[in-house]
């Protein structure tokens, strides 16, 4: 089948939309194109610190153009007034013909309230074009605002047989390089990444954002304490805490008063939660709260007893799993994901979507765990079936 | 790059070799083609239990056309008598101008010797036309011939992070029917199966080829023994090891002779080799064994302590492994690999040639483990870039 030029046009409006990884959350990513009898003659995106939506910059740009064109955008237009003027009532002052959106706003300020606007002032609307791409991109946005909690992406690199050390316990590196790179390239796209004590203590990491690409915002480190064990005053991640956001999930305990204390004056940020019942940081809690503290998106990173608890939890959105073409076997070496694990095989945390993209020699396994995120995907899968292109 | 003409023909070779599939072992797959002026004349597989080389075949078929002609072959062509005259005084013998030939014979007998009779007539040879490919067909052939045991496919159903059961031991169905028909696929190419008794003990498996696609030889069933469990007189591999061959693989032992004798009424054939250090079969004796009666290829299916004792003695030559898009987790359930492991990342088994492919909704990986396979399509590749074809 043929791609449309409608579909053509919105892959285009994604890719421009792309430009604001790192410079957007928590917001969408939106870009937008106006054309004019067949030809782009205004683009924008959103980035941060820029107040203006991407429908204002191709607006701009298109200037008078505008009056009688197609103006594309990914998600549905915002109807409210926020830090800017609502765009539906730019898009109709500037006289454009035709919106072809993608995705309705998942925010229930918006949700549909966008696009009625725009047909009440006689504006031609055009909806679900690439939808799937179009929730796939801002699936940070939409478990955002329908959760209202972090995005949660698991990301881990193990062998074959679903092994992240040996039986020895050594670790690094078990992908190549171009593993770890694509590994770089998602921490970029992310607020903040999560790590349990256990990975801490073990590999005293810096988890920064090497990609040395822009970000409106620094990448924060959330480490999960245990009952335990203490974050190390010398480790990296606390000797750094003042240059770096550097969260410490905590449970309200006497017992660690002292330390934590010191590690506050280090610059380390304590998050308290309540235990849940095996003593842990109550992992609701822990989200809800880093949520209220700006990150729209974590990337779990391990390790195995980490990983397991989202897992248990059921609040994994999305996996990663780079796999090194190689076996660690053994009886005792370290799975990737810890924790209880399922019962039985229909309590498995099954993916949807999975692809497969070699990564040097490795190869990048990729899925959706979380039902809000799935259930979102086929409802855009049955909605881009059912479009008929005018 | 376009392909040349050699290696569309050859290619075509390798599809007509590929039709002996489960009725050649333990030769090895072969086909020919005979080519005059561009036109296909002569076309032929090797297939028990006709005596008749591939190239014969051809050679029948293309008659007085072969004079003067190009003959493909996979594999070079034989050079000594066996239960048939040396295929290559048939081809100097039709008039055959030039031979066509992907991959030298590893049989000691001829490798390069029948390359060097035709040579010696006039005729002239070109090798390594697909070379890489040639290697694949005869994976089986190839470490048969160099290390005089059984080729080794480990093929296991794992989830995503590597469990081949939940923590309550539900192992069934964890892969879709696509991987599970590609499985019984798998099966049709092997000359037995192998599993470990605590797979039999869990499941009691039929472990049978129900591709319903011909095959000159049963598919034999192999259990591997351990020093405390039995095998189940009433279980299904004994109740049938009357209509299949099926294996019990036993250490000599004084303990067990009595159980033993039931089972051998029954049918089952006794394979008793030395313990290992571990109590177990010790497993170059028991391949050893199991070549010598004629088993030429073995798909380990499991379990995990089986598979884990193949991967420590780095007996395995081949892994295909399916993988299920879910997450079964748990610091306890049970993963596909057992033993001892690796002690640090240097020690793993490194795959190479990996490939992934759907199988329905799960995913295939499959990549070459062994030395000596994976060193013959090191050479294959070297040999196929060095190639210039006329």
């Amino acid at each position: 089948m043929m791609p449309s030029q409608h579909d053509i046009l919105m892959r285009e409006t994604l890719r421009l939309a792309e430009q604001g990884y790192g410079r957007v959350s928590p917001r969408p990513l939106v870009g937008s194109l106006v054309v004019q009898q067949g030809v782009i003659v205004g683009r924008g995106f959103y980035h941060e610190p820029e107040p203006a939506h991407a429908e204002v910059w191709a607006l701009r740009e298109a200037g008078a153009r505008a009056r009688g064109a197609t103006l594309y955008v990914n998600l549905e237009p915002c109807s409210h007034h926020g830090r800017t003027p609502p765009c539906t009532e730019a898009i109709i002052a500037a006289g454009i013909h035709r919106v072809v959106a993608s995705i309705r706003d998942p925010n229930p300020q918006v949700n549909g309230r966008g696009f009625e606007q725009l047909r009440a002032a006689g504006i031609e609307v055009l909806t679900d074009v690439l939808a799937v791409e179009g929730v796939k991109l801002n699936e940070v946005f939409i478990v955002n605002q329908l959760e209202h909690r972090p995005f949660v992406h698991l990301k881990l690199a193990v062998s074959l047989d679903g092994k992240i050390a040996t039986c020895t316990g050594q670790s690094q590196w078990l992908t190549g390089a171009a593993a770890r790179l694509a590994g770089q390239n998602l921490r970029h796209r992310y607020d903040a990444i999560a790590v349990g004590m256990g990975t801490v203590l073990a590999d005293d990491p810096q988890l920064t954002d090497r990609t040395g690409q822009y970000r409106h915002r620094p990448l924060a480190r959330v480490v999960f304490g245990s009952a335990r064990a203490r974050l190390p005053l010398t480790g990296r991640l606390a000797q750094t805490a003042r240059q770096i956001p550097t969260w410490l999930v905590t449970v309200n305990s006497a017992g660690n008063t002292a330390d934590l204390a010191e590690l506050e004056e280090l610059g380390v940020r304590l998050l308290r939660v309540e235990a849940d019942a095996q003593g842990r940081p109550h992992l609701d809690q822990s989200l809800a709260g880093l949520f209220s503290e700006g990150i729209a998106s974590l990337l779990v990173e391990g390790g195995s007893a980490l990983a397991g608890t989202f897992v248990d939890h059921r609040l994994v959105d999305k996996v990663t799993w780079f796999i090194a073409p190689r076996i660690i076997g053994g009886a005792t070496s370290l799975s990737a994901i810890g924790g209880c694990g399922a019962a039985t095989l229909n309590d498995t945390l099954d993916l949807a979507e999975v692809t497969a993209e070699p990564a040097g020699s490795d190869w990048a396994l990729t899925g959706y765990a979380g039902q809000t995120i799935k259930q979102a995907l086929a409802d855009a899968h049955r909605a881009a079936a059912q479009l008929v292109l005018p």
